[in-house]
């Protein structure tokens, strides 16, 4: 986790005292279900939630776990300290470590990918405000850099969108997947505490119990999760590419925007750098970075081993701070992306009309000229724009075996932009289900 | 794609045939839904199906592109050797490469996608008989590789089979997502072709269209399907340790099948070593590498660049291949899987009674005594069975502070094997559904 | 392995033919060790020779394997029909299978690196002499997309040429690395064979003994070798980025060389793409993804188990294969590649003078004005030149401010294109050793 | 980083306020060399010393960046503050924020690959004192888990070893890449700044001048050394697992040593479970994670775009610190590894004498029996061993197409360990030079 790259809603969700509340929730619930099963003595339970509003002390913990080198027995040791110990003596009875630390970590995620919704809607608000407001704002669409046919922002906006809601049902099915707890002992047989136990503590944390677990709970199931960020960083970078092509100097259809104050380089004070963009193409990474290791965890030794224990102390914190912020990042730069309509058109027409060029080949083709001297009619007009810099539409009306085939008023018709927006309509609905 | 670890059923999908066979029926019904529509004559639409059942040369398609450096192109050049130039002038109007090239790839990753959901079929139901047929077979539960508490073989195989359900249900959900088409033209606008061409193909193909296209269809939902691959595989890996780690030859509770004749090493004639599942780790990491690639192919350049593509002609053959001969090796491996359920029982009793420590433990404290003193008694007995090869149970009635506290028929209900399967039944129901 | 992406010197390396052939020589070599020793009679090594001159065949040694399950033996047993089974009794004698497979395969990648490297040094002729060509070319240098300060076109190829021969000397230690051979028995004990066996072998092969074997050679040697391939792989991407930043249409500073009959698009015949360098960004992925699982593969159980074996069928050829490839696309892309020097010298002044804001600060500052003072002044300007397409150097001679610290002639002078030059010579000097 | 598993000296490094300790020699350094230019005064270059011993206020120069959003220019804002805005006015004249960031980077790159060296000479010397206290230690080796034939405890530590030396001898070439200084301003063309001046702050910090710098220096350096150390990462794995193993239950040939004091778990007070080797299996997927982002940076936008920074603020102290603490366990858990040479004595006779198969199968064959048959002959007999617990040697010489072979004096001998072991002096002299 770099704190730079951090907001504070969801470190605090990886702040040690936050652990500790939640395993202490998860403790008590236990007693509560073990006393019901008269386990344990009822007071014992009840006497358990008289920590209920104590801050742990991380400090603390952390001293009592040098000396015992368990961090699980030095949580314990310290809740005895504020419930007595004597009162606490029924504390983790049946349970194994894992039940406490694998149920809590799958709170955390799970709250984590509350959060990590809640970013994506406002990152989904965000495109969708600025694609309708760019909706017929007509731009050249490209296909390996080079200038292809026209289309629009809002085209573009609403693919952002199209993308990013599929990330976000694909982060709702990960929450889903990772929402589940276990309370079921050393190798997860239930031998020491009863299943109904782990219902309950699942049920009050907002968890499913684990369908069969074995002191751990399964780690495809964190595989699947951190696989999901990562698909979602990627589409992140996506829109961040986007976003710096079209910032480049001779490019210029959008920059991102730049505060009174703000220095773009020490040395060179008229730069105005995609360095948010930029800096979201790194986070990216960062993310994703996480997705391997998160899958050499799932192939644990016999009923576990802890290798993946130091694996998820890195990336759990690192990938869902790190995502939470770029998509928070994101939807920021889209919200205030200041776009330049008229650079976007002096761009279109760099190549005089020769954007166009499939239309005409279309049309010739109709008019029943042959594929191949169609195509050839097309190149011969189209190099003449590339290299001498004529006007497509005026070649091609000097072009006699072009005239032969298509009359003037045609090769006119040809270079109608509407020609090209209009299913930007079709393409809203299918999006948004408006238009 | 390495043909020793390739099935002749997922290979066919990746054959430059089947590629050709799809782009044929793609153009095809194009033909019919632009005739349709009144775009070409419906001879010519008609004309098309002459080929339906032409097998289409390979060689000859690829001599043409050799000239032309496309491969659409020269694919259309050959349909019109066989449909006839003049009959074939209004193929793929309108329609640019990738429509054709995208709508097959995501065609194959479905067919694909088909074959393994049946391989994970044929996975689950060796599993499932598995774990019935050793329900009760005890064994040791193991953390860290240490002797824990005892289980069952039947729960190992009912874990495997939960963690491949989940994996089946993935895969469902990615071939869900993969299943798109899009006819939608030079940068996705629908300038020179209707949506309805788009709904008709895919339809015919057993697509949904693409929500909202660029020429090429979004990479997110291929990066999803690959880590989705890459998620099985490394719960193939799961599995294989587990079987790796049962023939050991200190361990030796299972062994991989082997056949009469069968060589296992050209020096040492009596070894039997776990190859297939030592090939099966291997082999989920070459489906892991594909999953990095396949997010990186997400940020393409506006509209789109082609960069993915060559990556594609890798992993996507690579991944499904080696996964769908992975699962079937697998599947194999757990149907004929060698148990000794001898040797279970005598690695559990290797370090006598040990394994019984935690109920030892929990009787302790539930008969009064401290948390820490319970501790301390156990583990004193604990360590002379393990350094001194003493018996546990023996050391415990011999121990004064320890019989102080339980009487001796107390100390020998915690030997109970019993006590330790009575939730394999709860287990098997959550898993099965049935026990 | 995908073969339109791949070169048949470096496919002839991981033929079955040359793998048989590599195990035939080290078997000869090792008898010929071993008649020397006295521990096989001589007659018997000499015959194994007569095979010298075989083309053995793969399909009767796979037909044998199909019975063995075993490839060292059914070669073994294939090359017995050659030599006569009584002949070549003593072959293979105190070996294990791994000291043949591991020898070869080191072979094949040390053969493998030497094509590389042979590569690597045309790409970089290419690339001297493209940068002697365009030394004084001058073009913007960019940072973030954004206009920086002028460079010229021979330090962008300078640059490369200095990385690839960075990678070119990696490449030289990664072969160093990778040259040694191990024939060292079951264990790597040279209990069944005297080490001067080993070392008369390794001579022959052009290899050196592995220090210390375990059946098999150690894999943090083939991690490095493959992480070597990955970095040059990454190095191939930064220039393919760079060109195909030069051919987007808005740039269009350079072309990839563009073949007469040359089809760029189906649709749109104007277009001239960057596909092989946008190709050699997802061939980079390609060669990268393999590093990863050769890293996986150094922890092998004990003194070896057999997961890294299919890994390396898939990786081996792949990596090499396709980085061969890339490199000798690369190669011709650098030697062909169309320079534009007048679209460089348009895009330098797309906003007019602005390159040269740095230069015009310190100037300021050295005359005196503070750092603060000076960044103002020469921002105020710069935004007139952004923002309203004025001529930075007329706003600056119209800045009452700026004219108080400097001259007319002063101002002048400091839109001098040489002043950024001036040190090209320097830096050619640094890189070729000559300028 | 993950503070549990980090070391002060490393995190040291890595502090804010040792990046500014080394930003301001940089700056101090360049100031010097202009000053002996003649390009800023004498007195100024002085003035920047008196701040020789400030310790930076990092929470002050943070406070700055929160307005300036730059965070060079924040440092040199409070550099101001000590040495006086107006003696201050010529640091940092012509160089850009790239030449102090990335010569502070490559600076505490290399200084942290100083501490590694130092790590893997504590680790090469408890390897080899391991090594040779138990050279002739004898254990079974093992090839896919299974027995193999005999080798020795001292061997293992020596492949280890040697395995060591070359990841150390990689790190020293990582680190000589890595130490590389630029000061070449916005560009790399010294416009604004004589090469001199890097070359003099370059000899002063430690680094050699950079061959050629576009701003920044070249990311293909940083990917080889993280690179580097992903392969270093993996050769720690290698051994984890090699422990892991040998502490199973089952095998119990060593153990971690275990404090008096530390609970193995909460649950079960007898175990003893190789927790470390666990963490450091962990910790080297999280070293190994770095380096595909650190090979996704080298392709950076023309003279560079600023994706790499913030990957590099993760990558750079988490891989180094994680690397570093696991190098530094590692030396402690093999120091203190309790070696338990009984155990390895039992386990190699579980199977009586089984492990001898190869010798006796070379004799047979010495002694003019087809392979074919001695192969035949041997695996019946070790069948019975395998399957009956018979004792291999009984077998034999109860066998009498073996004994018409072999006579029983000769079988007698094969069952000798020194067959063995003779070559271990052999094997050391290579490893250590010595035996």
């Amino acid at each position: 986790m770099i704190p730079r790259y951090a907001r504070p809603e969801m470190t605090a969700i990886w702040d040690p005292s936050t652990k500790f509340r939640i395993w202490y929730e998860i403790e008590a619930h236990a007693c509560d279900a073990q006393a019901a099963l008269g386990v344990i003595p009822k007071e014992n339970a009840e006497a358990v939630w008289k920590a209920k509003d104590v801050v742990f002390d991380v400090d603390r913990i952390d001293e009592i776990e040098a000396v015992t080198k368990h961090d699980v027995i030095a949580f314990l040791t310290h809740l005895a300290e504020h419930v007595g110990s004597d009162q606490a003596r029924f504390v983790h009875q049946g349970m194994t470590s894992s039940d406490v630390l694998d149920t809590c970590l799958n709170v955390q995620l799970m709250r984590a990918a509350d959060l990590l919704i809640a970013d994506m809607d406002k990152l989904l608000a965000a495109l969708k405000r600025r694609a309708f407001e760019h909706k017929d704002t007509v731009r050249i669409g490209r296909s390996h850099g080079i200038h292809a046919e026209p289309t629009t922002m809002g085209l573009t906006f609403a693919r952002f969108y199209a993308e990013m809601e599929r990330g976000r049902r694909r982060l709702v099915a990960a929450r889903e997947e990772i929402a589940t707890g276990a309370i079921s002992g050393a190798v997860g047989t239930f031998a020491n505490i009863d299943p109904s136990v782990e219902e309950h503590v699942c049920k009050q944390m907002g968890l499913k119990p684990e369908t069969i677990s074995t002191q751990v709970i399964p780690r495809d199931r964190h595989a699947m999760f951190f696989a999901t960020l990562g698909v979602i960083a990627s589409s992140i970078e996506n829109v961040a590419i986007e976003i710096r092509h079209m910032q480049r100097t001779e490019v210029l259809e959008a920059e991102e925007f730049f505060s009174k104050g703000q220095k773009g380089s020490s040395a060179m004070p008229h730069k105005r750098n995609p360095v948010l963009t930029e800096n979201l193409t790194g986070l990216a990474r960062l993310v994703r970075m996480t997705v391997v290791p998160a899958m050499e965890n799932v192939a644990l030794w016999h009923e576990r081993d802890i290798s993946h224990s130091s694996v998820e102390r890195g990336i759990a914190p690192d990938a869902t701070v790190t995502l939470d912020f770029a998509l928070n990042r994101l939807a920021g730069v889209i919200d205030k992306l200041v776009i330049y309509p008229e650079n976007m058109l002096a761009n279109m027409n760099k190549f005089k009309g020769l954007v166009m060029s499939q239309r005409v080949l279309l049309a010739l083709t109709q008019a029943g000229v042959s594929r191949e001297d169609a195509y050839r009619l097309v190149q011969r007009n189209a190099m003449k724009v590339w290299e001498q810099g004529k006007d497509f539409k005026e070649e091609l009306l000097a072009d006699a075996e072009v005239t032969a085939a298509l009359s003037p008023a045609e090769i006119e018709e040809k270079f109608d932009l509407g020609y090209h927006t209009k299913h930007v309509d079709t393409l809203f609905k299918r999006v948004f289900g408006e238009s």
